[in-house]
This record gives C-alpha cells, structure tokens and sequence, in this order.
C-alpha cells in the first residue's frame, strides 16, 4: 500500500518552517488543506480547544459531527505526547513561548477505500516553570477520519 | 536569552527531508555536527543501541565518558515517547518499515555559558502488527551534554 | 445528540455474560454484528493479533482496509488500558486463565453522518507471575471506524 | 482457588445495568454489600472524594480505619484508569454525562483466610471539552480489604 | 493517628545501608520482619518472581494466601516505578550490576485496627544497554496486609 | 569505573534521616555540597519551584546557566515519578504532611571527565484526599550537570 504524499511530513514542515522556508515544499501540499495557530499557553484544556477550535473556523473538520472531533481529539493526544515527552501531566506545570500547531487533512494513500486522514503536529519551545529557560520541541499525531 | 539557531529544527528536517530538500536549509546546520541512520526494528534495546553506537561511530559523543551516554540516553527516550506517542509499553510490538534517526550536536544559545546540546529526532513509518499497513510517526528529545 | 442503544455497555456484556444471561439482553443487540474470542496469552503481541484475526474471519472489519484496522487497534489498546490497569509495560509479565474479548460494530448515533463505530471488551481474570492467584479486570475501548 | 462468585463482574452489573436488568442478577449478588453514585465531574480529586464518601456513609468501608481506606483509595486508581484509558492526566480536561460508581465489598474467595475484597467500577458518558459530543467508558478496580 | 516506627525509612536503610551502617539503627528495627536479596536481572517478570520467592522462602508473607501475595505484588511494582522513574517499560532494556531488594512486615500504626503493612523497597545501580556506565536508583512500595 | 562515594545514596540519607542520625554518615558527605527543604502542597508547580529556588538560594546551581536548571529539572521530575509511583497526573490530588526534598551535587565518579552529577531526593508522609491518612514516599533523580 503505497502513500502518494506523506501526510505527517507535510503537517510537521508546516508547524516548524517559516512561510519562505515551506515555499519549496508546495507541490507535495497539493491537495491537503490545513490551518496553522498559536497555543498561548500549556493547559492542556486550552491547547486542545485551540486547535479544534481552528480547525471547525478553517473548515478542516465539520462542526456538527462527533465523529470527526473525536479523530481530531485523539491525533491532538498523539501530539501531546511528543511536546511533553509522555508526560502530560507535567504538561500543565509548562510554560510555553511560540508553541504553534497545525491540522493537516487529505488522502495520503492511493487507494481510494482507505479515505481522508488527519494530521496534527506542534512545535514550539516550552520551559520548566522558571522564566526564560526554554527548549524546542515538537509533537505528531496521525488518525483517519 | 535567544538561540542563534534552533537545533530540535534541524534535527527533525535532518530526520525528515531527503538530500535535496535538506539542501536549502545548510546556512542553518552550519556549527553542528550529526549524523544519521536506521532503525532496523522497534526493538526497544535495539533501537537505543543502534542510536548510541552510530553516534559513537561518527564521534557526535565520546566513546568512553558516562556522562555524555547518559545525556544520549535520555534525548533518545524522549524521542521515542513521540514515537510510540506515550506508549514505549507498545514500541516492542509495533513493526517498523523505515525509521530513520538523526543526533545532532552543537551550540544552540548565544551565552557560551550554556554550552553544548544535543537533539535525537527520528522520522519514519510504524504500524500494527499486521503486516503492510503503517503510518508516519517522529519524535524529538533535547538534552544537555 | 441521543445513542439508540449504547455499544460499550453491549460490548462489556457480550465478554462478560453467559450465554443464558445475555440473552435478557437480545433487543438491545440488534443491528449490531460482534464476535468473540478468548486471548491465550497475556503477550500484548499476541492479544492483539488474536482480536484482529477474529475481527476479520467473522468480517466485522474489512481485511484489506488500513482505516478500519487503524480503527481496531486503537480500540483494542484503549481497552487493554483498563485491564492492565494503565500498567500496559506489565501486562506481559502477567498470567491469564481465560481473559475473552469481544469485538462490536455497529451505530449507536441517531444521526446518520456519526456512521458506524466500533468497541472492543475484554473480561476474565488475569495474575501475577505467581500460579494460581488472580482476579478479574475488565477493558473497553470505542472508536469510529 | 475457586471463586464462587466474581465480584468485578457484579461491581461492573451494578454500575452499568438499570435496575430492571439488575433484577436477573440477584442470585449472585447475594452475600455482597454495595452502593453506588454519581460522579458530578471528572476533576479527579472530586471523583475520588465522591466514590470515599459514598462508601463511607453507606458503611462499605470503616470510615476511622486508614487500611480500608488505603485500600479502596487504590482500587479507584485502577478503576479510573479504565475509564480514561490510561490517560489520568487528561481526565481533568474531560466533560461527564452521567458517570455512574459502584463500591461492591465481599468474599469472592472459597478459602476464608482470603478473607474480603473490594471492587469499584464506573460506568458512563465522558467526552472531550467540547460539548454535546461524548462516548461510553467503563473501568474496574480490585484489592484485598 | 501517630506512626510509632517509620516502615517505609526502615526498608529504605535495610536495602541501601552495609551492615556495619544499619547497627545504629536497630532499635527502630524492633518489631518488624524483614528479608533482603539481589536482583540479577531487570527482567520484570524476573525481579517479581525473585522478591516474592524471598519473601516466601522467608516467612514475610504466607505462600497460600492469595491477598498477601496480592498485596506485595503492588507494592513491588509501586517500588519499581522509583527505580525506573516511571518508566517500566524501559525496565527490560536496562541492566542491573547490584541491585539490592528489601520486604518488611509489620505493625508502623499505634492504632491495632490498622494491622499490618508491607514495604518493599529497591537499591542499587541500573544502566542503560551500553556496558560499563550506570547509576544509582531507588524505589518504595507501601501496601496493607 | 568505579564511584568513589554514592551521590544517590547521600541523597536518600540526607532526605531521610534525623540530624543525629546523619551523622555517622559525615565521611562519605565530603566533597559534595547539599541543601534540604520542606515542600508545602504536593501541587506540581509548586513542589519544582521550592526545589529550584532552595537550589539556587544555596548556591547548589547557577542561577543564569539555563543547562543547570535543565539538569535539575529533570532529576526532580525522576524523583517525583518515585513519590507518585508512577502517577504524577494523581500528584496534585494528594496532601503531603511533612515532604523533604534534598538536592546535592558533586563529583561521584573516580574519572575527572565524568565531571560534576546532581542528585535530588524526597521523602516524607503523603496521603490521599481525605485528611488524617498518610503514609511514607520517597524518591531518587540523578543526573549530569
């Protein structure tokens, strides 16, 4: 089973490169649409309705049906796991400086049954709860919707 | 406190771009030093020994003092969080069809005082047990050296 | 958004009940299809081969479709989250005497975009390494498909 | 070591069954105390609190002895782990509908020296931050008392 | 309610002191039973046959009584969890030159309706794969009985 | 490569013991420098923010150097994963009576290359939500620095 685009390298370009940087990345984002944001903070409550938030405003998932916040929820949690290195429950005790977030969905494999899939990737840097101290880092989620 | 550049980014573009489309971004990785490889499992113990071999090998770190394994050690295991997505229990069952590893470092910060950094990222597919059926998956982990 | 009929709890049923118990619950069954099996061992591996294998001879999933075996496995870890109690990292060090599981497809929304989803259930008692000493636990794990 | 009845899968009856259904379980309920609640929220510490003071005030456990409550403090854990599969770090982000406790104290043990045990299953609706969208979960807890 | 002894600091000494250390400690010592051993390997299934055989073979706990293995068993792995720092599923791939296991019994409540309690406590050092280079851990588990 | 004396282990004794039990242990405390705290709430937040402020306060690291305060958060994390066995997202439900922390920092290794190591240490009385029940904890975090 062969992927024609990778949908998680697309969604992780777009969260960590610059827009001149991501230009040289354009034909292989054919055919995705996505939104990009920011997380003001590391409560957790807030980053996850930040970016589904997003993702309804941007029309990448549709408002009205579960079944496509409860995909988007879950590949949010991938992600989560990569920012906070497996420690969600420290995650609140972080702070964060640029953390930005993007939901990327498209048909990332050829064959037509497997449908639409969702992506979602963080990047940013986050401290520990001492001002000014900071390091980058970065998060994956991948689910089909 | 500013960083000159961000090592965690290049650590993942290294991990995640092909030759070509890593050759716009050499003005970045100039001052760091890295190297690559693959993961020829997800093995837990393997994966961690292959890591730590290929990065003695290319003398990112030095063979022979504790300290720098040790800070290797832990930047690979919070990588692998990203990748296993908070479920290292699930790597050992998981299949692996390309996962690459990168471990770069260098100097990320201004102030000569915070010294040396080091970031493993890795970037590749994983899947079930079932055979020929995976998606993407990275992770990052920064430490100290 | 209201549920006809509430999957989990026919899940849970279905791996916990006799067939002469179940059979108070035959209404609530319908329009659902499911099967069962029992998990030989406590190897996360093999336990998650042997709901997949099921799965797919009694054709509650399609085979060849990434997406619906995406759908399972998450639901099959959900669930081994309760029965090994958040501990996933021990469940292989854990005995089983007969842990069965049992794999539900169907729609429990009114709505007809919510579509089809899917539960999966294990019941049975599970043990320390020690012989002959164990208790029961109980898993459930839901996912749109 | 037989058990001559099995007091989890009684603890997740209790917790998931309206009262109607329970009425076909009455045999094997015999020689067991319960009670059971609602959790009003899914702020840990409440839950917690709520499912301690039920037991309490229904005479379950003894309210001045430390190891009772030790114990059943211990199988709230494992139960909760159930119910947000592994992620308690997240529970605190997730909205209840309905979430249902049961306590259930017996002896499941023929041998008399096994002497009683504790089983606490919760059984409803939880669901991401955003309203009106939620799911079934269940979790099961059990230790010696 | 006043703790005349402290169980969990005794098993702590018990497993990190030398003998000529733990002579000035014998008065609080008074009371309780105790057993130590080592562990060979980090196998977790390994290191939780070898505690439990000791505590057997030593008359800490009864060979037929299913609560008390029950109630050692947790403490063991709340142990485990300080000396992995969280993550036992990395358990397996570290390596262990002298880590020492310590089980005490005994009554650290003056209330007598508080009976008898475990602790397990873990000292030694643990390495990551690469031969030669490891540090110290240490790990307490405190259950009733 | 052997250690001289066992920063781990001071650590513990230092976290654990009365001033006059401490004292027998003088020889193996020289050369290392160590400050001790009491920590008020088991909040997250709070508990690394009165370590890192102990530590800074006593001069056991530097206050600007972004990669001492790194090191120091990490063992502190390691140490709490001991005191919460595992469950940092339960940490903030529980109450501590009495929890002390004990930072120390030196040269454990008989190589000078190894440079200098930081080992963080807790132990004290911590208990679920409702009050008068508690019992002992304790935790271990080492790193470079």
């Amino acid at each position: 089973m062969s992927q024609t685009v990778n949908i998680g390298k697309m969604a992780v370009l777009i969260a960590t490169l610059s827009e001149d940087e991501l230009a040289h990345f354009q034909d292989q984002l054919k055919g995705y649409t996505y939104c990009s944001g920011k997380a003001g903070s590391m409560n957790m409550q807030k980053v996850i309705s930040s970016v589904e938030t997003a993702a309804k405003r941007n029309e990448i998932i549709q408002d009205e049906v579960y079944r496509e916040t409860h995909a988007l929820y879950h590949a949010i949690l991938e992600a989560l796991e990569g920012v906070t290195r497996g420690q969600l429950a420290i995650g609140d005790t972080m702070r964060t400086v640029g953390l930005r977030f993007t939901v990327v969905r498209g048909r990332p494999y050829d064959r037509p049954q497997e449908g639409e899939w969702i992506a979602v990737s963080f990047y940013g840097t986050i401290g520990a709860p001492v001002k000014g101290l900071e390091h980058e880092t970065i998060g994956l989620g991948i689910n089909h919707i």
